[in-house]
Formats: C-alpha cells, sequence, structure tokens
C-alpha cells in the first residue's frame, strides 16, 4: 500500500472540485492507501514567494530569491510551512493536483504553492549543472520514482481545448504544470483527468463523472505515464536540443514525447 | 500620446526585472507617454481569488466565483482594490507585464491580479454565447485596441527554450499568457521581450541589454503585434475549432498565428 498526496486548491468546499478531491481520498483509502490532503484555501496558505520565507537571509538587503532558497534548504531555515509540504511530498508515493483551470492556469494560491514549496536543492539546482551537464531534471531529480496527476475542471467546452480547437490542445495548456513543474522534479506524470463545462454539469450526470474519475484513480499506479523524453537519456544534445531525427512530423511540446521507433532512453 | 500601465512582479526593487521596469518608465515618459504602475509587491497585492472578493454576494452559502464575480462587476460591489485595477487597464493603450519566468509562468501574485481583476463580464462573459457563437474574445472583448508586451526575465538558458529546447520552446510556455490572458479580452500582443540566463548577466552587459529593450518600449505602438487569429473572423468553425486546410505544416500553438497565404480574416 502506499502514501498519496492530495494538492487541493478550490475556494468552495462544495464545489465540484472538492467532490472530486474527496471521491479520491475515499478510493484510495478503500485501496489501503493512506491520503494526505494539502487543501490550500482552507489551510490558509501564503500564496506569495517574498523574504518572509527566509527566516536567515543570507543578504538581507537585496533579495535573490533562489540564492536565499538554496541557503534556507540547505540550513534548515525555510518557514515551516515550506518545511512541510516539502515533507508530505517525500513521503508520498504519488501526487495528485486537484483544481478549477483559471485563465488557462492552475489558481495563483496552487502556483504560489509551487514557488515557495520546490526550493533550490529539493526541486531546482538538483545535480551537476555546467558545459554539457544542466543538472538532474526532466526524469531525474528528488521526487523521482513518484506519479502525479491532474484533476482539473474546466468551465468551457472541449472542443475549443482540441487539438485545433481556438484555446489551444489542453496538452499544450498543461505543459507548463505536468512538464515543467511536475516533470521536473523527476515524477512520472499520468494523462489528466479534465471535465469540461463544469457550470452546466447536472446532478444526473454526476454518477458517470464519479464512475470515470473512480476509475482513473484506482489505476492511479498501474496506467502508463506520459512519454516525456528524458533530458539525460540521449535524446537531447549537450544544449539541451533534441537531437536531429527526433520528434519528426511533430510540432509544438509534442516533439518531448517518445514516439514508436525512438531509439531507446539509455538509462539515467 | 498615450497611456501605458506597467503591472510588474518582483519582490525586489533592486532586481534586473525593477531596472528594466524602471527603464521602460523613463522611456515612455522621454516620448511623452503618461505611465502608470502597479508594482504588485509594493502594494501588497492580495494574490488570492475568494469570497473576499465580493461585498454582497449573491450566495454567502456557496461560492460559485464566475457567478458572484458577474454579480460584483455588474453591481459595483467588487472590492476597491479589484475596480482601481479594472479603471486602469480601461485607461491604458498599452499594457505591459515584466516579471521573472518562475517554473515557467507568471508569479502566483501576478497570476492573481489576473484571476481577481480579470472579472466575468470585464474580461470573460463579453458578448453572446451559445450556439454558434462564444462570447468576443480572442481580438474582441473589453481590452480590444489596446496593446501588451511581456518582459521576462528568465534564469535558464536560451537553448533550452529554443524550438525544439527541452523546457519547450518559450512561444509555447507562453501561450496561455499571451493568448489565453491577453488576447482573450482582445489586446493586440506583441512579441515579448525575454533575457536569459540573468543570474550571470554581468554589470558590463547591462547597457546592451537596456538599449535593446529600450528599443523595444520606443516601438511599443509601432511594432507588430503576433498574428493571432480571431475567433469570430472567418478561421474557426461553429466549434471554435480551426478549419481545414490552416495551421497546415504547422503543429501545437503555432497553428493558430496567421500565415502567409490564408484567406483574409472577415472584421469582425
Amino acid at each position: 500500500m502506499s502514501n498519496v498526496l492530495i494538492v487541493h486548491a478550490h475556494p468552495e468546499a462544495k464545489s465540484l472540485t472538492a467532490a472530486l478531491k474527496n471521491l479520491a481520498v475515499e478510493t484510495l483509502t478503500a485501496q489501503g492507501h493512506t491520503v494526505d490532503v494539502s487543501d490550500l484555501y482552507a489551510m490558509g496558505w501564503d500564496a506569495v514567494a517574498d523574504r518572509n520565507d527566509f527566516t536567515a537571509p543570507v543578504n538581507p538587503d537585496r533579495l535573490h530569491y533562489a540564492a536565499e532558497s538554496k541557503h534556507a534548504f540547505a540550513s534548515g531555515t525555510q518557514t515551516p510551512d515550506i518545511t512541510v509540504e516539502q515533507q508530505k511530498l517525500l513521503w508520498a508515493d504519488a501526487v495528485l493536483l486537484t483544481f478549477p483551470m483559471w485563465w488557462f492556469g492552475m489558481p495563483a494560491i496552487l502556483k504560489g504553492w509551487v514557488e515557495r514549496v520546490f526550493a533550490y536543492g529539493f526541486a531546482y539546482g538538483v545535480g551537476e549543472h555546467g558545459g554539457e551537464r544542466w543538472g538532474d531534471r526532466y526524469g531525474e531529480g528528488t521526487l523521482r520514482g513518484r506519479r502525479a496527476m491532474l484533476t482539473v475542471t474546466i468551465g468551457g467546452r472541449e472542443p475549443h481545448y482540441s487539438a485545433r480547437g481556438v484555446n489551444g490542445r489542453l496538452d499544450d495548456l498543461l505543459w507548463p504544470i505536468q512538464h515543467g513543474i511536475l516533470f521536473y522534479p523527476g515524477m512520472d506524470v499520468l494523462p489528466p483527468f479534465a471535465i469540461y463545462q463544469t457550470d452546466r454539469l447536472r446532478e444526473e450526470e454526476w454518477p458517470a463523472v464519479a464512475a470515470a474519475y473512480r476509475q482513473r484513480i484506482e489505476r492511479l499506479f498501474d496506467d502508463a505515464p506520459i512519454p516525456f523524453r528524458k533530458q539525460n537519456a540521449g535524446h537531447y544534445n549537450g544544449q539541451q536540443v533534441l537531437k536531429a531525427g527526433l520528434g519528426v512530423g511533430e510540432g509544438g511540446t509534442r516533439i518531448h514525447l517518445i514516439q514508436p521507433g525512438d531509439p531507446a532512453e539509455s538509462s539515467v
């Protein structure tokens, strides 16, 4: 049995997003997993990364956030709220983020959770940097071996988020989160669970949504992750640019997905 | 002469990002423009969208953010901080957002500015919805006729953000902001001004950066915007899906850019 962290960002406990979060807790618990929830609104999470995140700053006169983050993480002088969330991430075998899509991204309170918790030395600045190496990231890093999955509630219509829809493809909109935030420190990211036109969901439609979501949650440790290419496994050159011959026929962020016929990744 | 609003999000007044913001103010003022700055960290901007944004909620027992936003905007019961920022946007002929790229997006405090200020009836929920119409957005809307431009400072290396770079192409990473936040309510978005490896910028390199930035700012009302396709100008069908024959040979978000040889957009 495994440990699952749910990071939840919705201001209303009676919302559809919260109902999905509650269903995830129930389903995982029934499977015998242990679940912890960071309910950011309920916790009154501090969304703003600033100098107050560092109890013993190196340079109180000029804030360099990454430098202070590195020092504070290494010296144990982060604020306790940050440390607690990092411990939850280390404890977890899987991490779910449950949130409404607001202006094509995660709510600010969740973005602020990432900015403050994903410290230098914890989620970035890990491994050797310089020359042909640019860190242990994208498939490597502190959170390697963990699974992650987004649960996203969307007000708009599904066609608007399709491959040629006016909003942009959902996977492109989620790229900064799924690849840039979750895969970066090493997590394996499952395809997202997304529902559309949430304002129009009728009571009688909920059982079907719940059944679909329950199935995804029950397969959290079984489903195949999105096949993002690892940075240091042979598909990128020393500039971290995709090598010629890979990603052919694809465009945009999809060139970074392993395709049938691609050479196997070397182990990292 | 014109009015320019700069929305600035960096916690350190001595930062490179702040220096660029200051340079923009100087340059625009020297040109005879009037400039206002929303310095979000200095203002102590409330980054979290929640029930406190509505002074006379329709339903105090269950927060539906969009519904309350619609009501509050229409009835003049938004909190004053939100109203002030909306007035600045209406006053402005151009809007600059100056911020560091944090985890492949804007800082949470700026995202929270968008979430709270871009109210229903102001930045979305504008125009007819239903059937073949899905609002006045993407090239139409309240902020039509205004220009917008991002100024982004980036810690990483430029090749990592190139067309085949491991982070994803910069334009793809900025898509949710440039298209989803700025073009959505009608603004014309100029190509971003981005600088890389900001931590390694040496004192003697600043004059060249400043000169390049000053030139971009001086041409704020002259440069051609990114040719995003308007939603309601004939390139999308009634499902708001790009029509066949358009965006051929491109992938990802780039299919949504007008290409040479495309049929002219109909006026909207």
